[in-house]
């Protein structure tokens, strides 16, 4: 049977010209809706586990269909709050070759940044719950959040549910400063840790990483997955890695450490549809591997598959299924039709 | 000669679903600009009136983005200021029968309303110009803008501009109480005075009106013209005329007090492409009568027309061509194709 | 407290071209979904009020954009079947002036037309609900899908609920002679009758309706609903009317009878957006105003304002808020900007 | 059996911001094409009587694209000219309410302007044909496309054609002193002609038309075709009438002179889509109408309700049906759902 | 001279959401149309040679719309029947990088598939015809389609004509057991044989295919291709071969053996835009230049060529120049501006 | 501070099929403007350097939105003519993989084509300015244009202004023969000459190179403008080398000769977005560097990298940011996200 997870975050309206324009030659714009948190709830609900979303939004039109989308595509969104005066927005534009894609924030001051402590009744919440799915942005978002994200964590872990985090440090809402103690805090209550590079681990989490950079980077990620297990107590350390070949063509792989073995996945070439979200979509299907009880090498290639066909893919929102996820994993990345 | 205007104010990222699609049924928005004093300043270079706009804008390619629209329409934006945290948004959504048009608002810690006294330098800005236009959406924006808006009209008729000023209370923004106070402080500096209904008169300025509701509206609006300038130096006082039929169908006409004679424009029938900046449309127009010293009929006629003709324009900024308003003055609303 | 509807019948996939276009002019088609059934669950929905939609898709992407297309608007789709062939399909297009609209079906081998007596377990669909609500299109889809029809109301009415039905004869789909003993059977079990007229009553039900065409239609109307309860046991007939000015420009208006006394609502003149799904409108919003126990005449005149409403609106789905219906019920159809 | 209609002309590439919006808005423009002679010939290949267009397009993708718009929807285009500098192109803007549309020309030096005497085989092209059309637009073009129409009807005359004409009168295009010796000769070899009203009777072919203005509408177009027939042989004289109350609502009705009997259409009151390319319609469905032997009375009804209905369309070609017209005949224009 | 070529099958409407969406993701579809005979025969039109194609289309206005795209683009369906219920449907999606393009059919009861024999007259269409041309798709659509098609390959035979064939074995449509017997017999009447590989060769025809799977692929093919001249009398046997190295690059080349040589193509390195129709543009194409009567090597050169350049075109159509295969057959890919 | 720049030249509508449709496929057109000079104009511009843009427009609201697009960009546009009959046209197709872009061109007899010696006041137009630049198309229009481009180039060496020319060779417009002595006497008042090649300099100029096509581009480059240096009076020579993989693909690099010494930028591998104006782009980046006093490496670094980024772009105008040419300078290609 499937676990019931629960992800906690910001959704934000997500505005994007058409094509490759930039915002300076557009006079329309693409309107979807993302956030990681978010992202990964659709990840588990498109492959058909059961998940939640918590978050907070106004009561407008927008705070209506930015829950309607999630609502769309399976999420339990029955549970989140309304409230607050407006719904945190990015621009995007789409990069091609030398360049990049840009991302524009307009979030401050968005209904979730605004929630206070007690406002969430987490117990509620996390009954019949077994996992909670967090990121290091929404602490980043402002005291209240951070405070929240405690409360969610510290409950999870009292009610026996398996807790996992993507390190997202994001240095335009905090500073490496700001962000140590708190997420520092944050990760004793974590299980799986995800997204913890050698700049996260030394510059805020205050590590000594034995020779940082030197070797390969599968060697440099256990040494580095090894390091942080001495004082967390994850049970499993993921990242992705990323080659930037140009804004059209990337290298992708990933890599899992159980505590004892180190498992790495193949690295495919994509030609790039959309980028963002691919973390996430990393994420939401290595939960699923994990909660479906894949074994570790499965798990791992099974989240490198899947995050790798989300490149293909316009929107935060992962709408690869679990067929063409298992074809790549066997393999098959050709592209014949599907007919 | 032409004369030289000077526009203030916020000029917002507009947002739009196409057609009559509502907010929650859309993928894409049509992306466009407005601010009631842009649409001012555009009015008037479009019939090729030099006119300089002044706000303050992000640095980032929404804030250019917006900058540009009006240089691509001939304003002059060559003393904006730069910086700030955002731009403010407004959402609109097309009415049509019984269902009303919906405006919502996303303007709040905008790079203008975060602005401070002293920021602008506007003695430097008025040298050589002949007119300052504002409205009473500015002064709501917060102290800041308040407080800048007094420098502006200060320094204005120190300096010998004409000042106009469309009262646009707005709500939303403040309440009768705050508006009160700033307003009838702004106002003593005001030549044009646009758009003061029975309404603003007696809940935020204060006035008793006789007979409220009384009468027709032309006699009532001389009341109110003749009440108004028992405390103020107006020598122009008018406002537009609507009469809401539904969505699509409205009836508008204007009409003007020299503080002599009091002028009323013929109602037109109108079929509606888009309401928002119609008004706006109306005071630009005035302004750019008044400017050509066109007698007190023909300036009310001139402005009723465009502003008529504006209905029929997408978007808040005037496109109508002089000689399309001329036309419709002249008579001919028969829509007969211009081969 | 909401109680909960049951609605059941089929979901097609809607293709039309953009604007006016006819489908010999287009190269795309905007893409929604429609049914009869489905658009009533959705205005429940919509309203807050709890409903579940029954159906059967085929298990491929346009079954699920189906059913997601209603779980993104909040109807509970947990139990729809998942088989058969294909999804029907209907085009429309937009008609104006003199040009009717037009509806092109491809609905036949749907997967719902498939469907088998036995295949729904009512019993558990039905389990702490409250209300049934079919049409008279199901059952004219085929022999299944009208036994399923009678199984649904059978049990409904052993189980309690109160079951309503909106006649909606579709002569494409089978004869007058092929209905009649059909519905007749359906409407033994049915509280709430909606838009049987005249012809549907003499043709299809067989009643010799007294004084035909004669009188005024809320007479005729009066008259017909107590012949109908000389035979079925209706707790309320409610019906619409239309008058086609042209395909831009309609009256609308509804009557309801509850067995006692006669109630008409306001007859409303709309600019055409999109009449198609209206009398869905109707019904769910109907359906809304018994639940919440409204007097008969609040109950019309929230019908016939919400349907007049919905005409504004794109697609067959009901987007309107309460708020707006109620702001139409006091009176204000003008339009005015709802900042 | 339907016989052979013939039509020479210049088609234009048509190109058109979407919407309302003007030129000065937009950044996409709608791509069609149109031209008065083969918006006739596509009326009766849309009603299934065989047409073939003559005109002459550049060897390039816009020639081709132009020639494919006239194959697409049943015209013959085999005989067509290849060669030349351009295609000739029109922009639009679609007006509304009291703004008017617009038509902005840029059709010099296009290929059938540059058209010279003998380059088209008149004699091959009307073998086996029974009527050749054309309009006022053609000889206006250049010296050339005059002297090529004046072959083209002095062959169709003595090979036994029936001969029609829309006169058209373009003063873009030439003065009514250029105008008046070309269109007199013509219109010697001219059965059925159309759309000659006072204005062009006066100015352009020096009638003194009696009480010229006086009288309603029907007496005096009689009065005008009695005169018409003191110089010309028509065998028809035919006309629109257009009430114009504004961009978005026109009057429009229909007369038929046969020279014995007055015949008038029901005047439409039309909510407009398209009014460019009605008149041709109404050519278009007048020919068919005398091509299939229909009473006068029927005729001039006939293409009044087609042509009304082209009102409703997008772009110049007429995109109605005969179901469509003959329904509108019977009265029905109450825009009911044709599902 | 041109030889007029007949081709015999089903155009299905097209749908597809735009960019790299998926169905679930879009709320529009772009609308064309296609099938593989019906690409056969856009292919000849396009570059001149005179093409009829057959088919049955539904009374209304998809048919129409189905059969315009084909008249539109020079194709003469003056002979196609007129009835039936449906047009058939495909819906695709574009793939990119490993995610793989995707098509979905709802192609059962069209009007083609439901043809019985003795419907079309073949002899009256091959009147006068030089080739027919058919795909093993078309008998797989059912009983009726298979028997038409046998008709229509015996009658051709005994009229002299030319047939080819392209095998295009569809499972979704029938099984290996199923096509065997069926496609056997029509292939005894063909000439030029295109698209049977090995895997076609041993499990439908029977074939005893020595060293499946050994050596190059072009000895492989020169093995196959005697092997089936050892039962039938193809005058030519063709194949292309793809290399799908992602959904977004794919290697693409072409054989042909004329019963003496074999003859190879260059392989081109494609950047995908849209595969689907490729093989029907070689088919086309190679038929082309067989009635131009190519050398041997230069017909698979043209025919590799121009297949290569449909992949940069949207659509079932082959929309390439003869000048643009000429240029890439004479070295030149390098997409240099042509100005 | 900044220097002024003058250009002059034609700007044109862009009509564009979107995506990579043909025109042939298309409905719709993205309406642009483009044209060398302006594009330069744009580039300086856009960097913040002064420019002013000289041509001649129709006075109508073509020619309104061409000079619009330029304002927005923030080009002085206070001294172009109005006049004349047409702006020209040029459709571009968007090219893929081994099909090539493809433009179209319908220029002739445009307003600036039809410009007339004396029509511009040159004196007044260059005073207070530093730089003119002007490109080979422009003569090409004609012998108005031509003279009126002397006239340019006379006036601006007497008073002072440094001179730029990019050949740009359009053998469409005028032969090797006619642009011989033209272009010639223009290059004696060049100070700074682009886009000169070994074809040009041979056929057109009359030069005799040495070993053409001998030796690799560096040498071969250095050779000619060694040979250009012995007529000219030449202060810097560049060009630009393309290496055209496919139309998705391009190679990209620059160099540089200032009469002492040869310089050569990085080269880059671009996957396409839109090459149109790209050349343009990197005259506007030379002169910001040479402007800017950069080093001669850093002046052709700057130059190849802007215009490798503006292959991203669509359209024909440089939208890339100072910021993101710097980033690719510094060597980071990679595309990564800028949040």
């Amino acid at each position: 049977v499937n676990k019931q997870v629960v992800t906690f975050g910001e959704l934000m309206l997500r505005l994007e010209p058409p094509g490759f324009a930039r915002l300076t030659q557009t006079n329309s714009l693409n309107m979807t809706f993302g956030g990681a948190e978010a992202n990964v709830a659709v990840s588990l609900a498109n492959y058909g586990n059961p998940c939640s979303y918590i978050s907070k939004f106004p009561s407008n039109s927008l705070g209506t269909a930015a829950v309607n989308s999630l609502r769309q595509l399976g999420v339990d969104t029955g549970q989140v709050l309304w409230g607050g005066d407006r719904i945190g927005i990015y621009y995007t534009e789409n990069g091609a070759a030398q360049r990049a894609p840009v991302v524009l924030y307009d979030r401050a001051n968005s209904a979730i940044a605004q929630i206070k402590p007690g406002e969430i009744n987490w117990s509620e919440i996390f009954h019949g719950k077994n996992w909670f799915h967090f990121t290091g942005i929404t602490p980043a978002l402002g005291e209240g959040p951070a405070a929240v994200t405690l409360e969610a964590v510290t409950t999870a872990k009292n009610m026996g549910l398996t807790v996992s985090c993507d390190f997202n440090y994001r240095s335009k809402l905090w500073s490496v400063e700001a962000a140590g103690p708190v997420m520092t805090e944050l990760l004793n209550y974590v299980d799986v840790a995800i997204g913890i590079g050698e700049m996260e681990a030394e510059q805020i989490l205050g590590f000594s990483v034995n020779d940082h950079g030197v070797g390969d980077c599968s060697s440099r990620f256990r040494a580095l997955a090894e390091t942080l297990l001495q004082k967390f107590k994850f049970s499993h350390v993921a990242t992705t890695q990323r080659n930037g070949y140009s804004a059209s063509d990337n290298g992708w792989s990933a890599m899992l450490y159980d505590g004892k073995d180190f498992y790495q996945s193949p690295e495919y070439n994509i030609h790039m549809v959309d980028r963002v979200g691919s973390g996430d979509a990393f994420c939401g299907s290595l939960l699923y591997a994990l909660l479906q009880e894949y074994t570790p090498q499965k798990s791992i290639d099974f989240a490198a598959a899947a995050s790798c066909l989300k490149h293909s893919i316009q929107g935060d929102y992962n709408h690869v299924t679990l067929a063409e996820v298992e074809a790549l994993m066997a393999g098959d990345g050709s592209g014949r039709i599907r007919r």
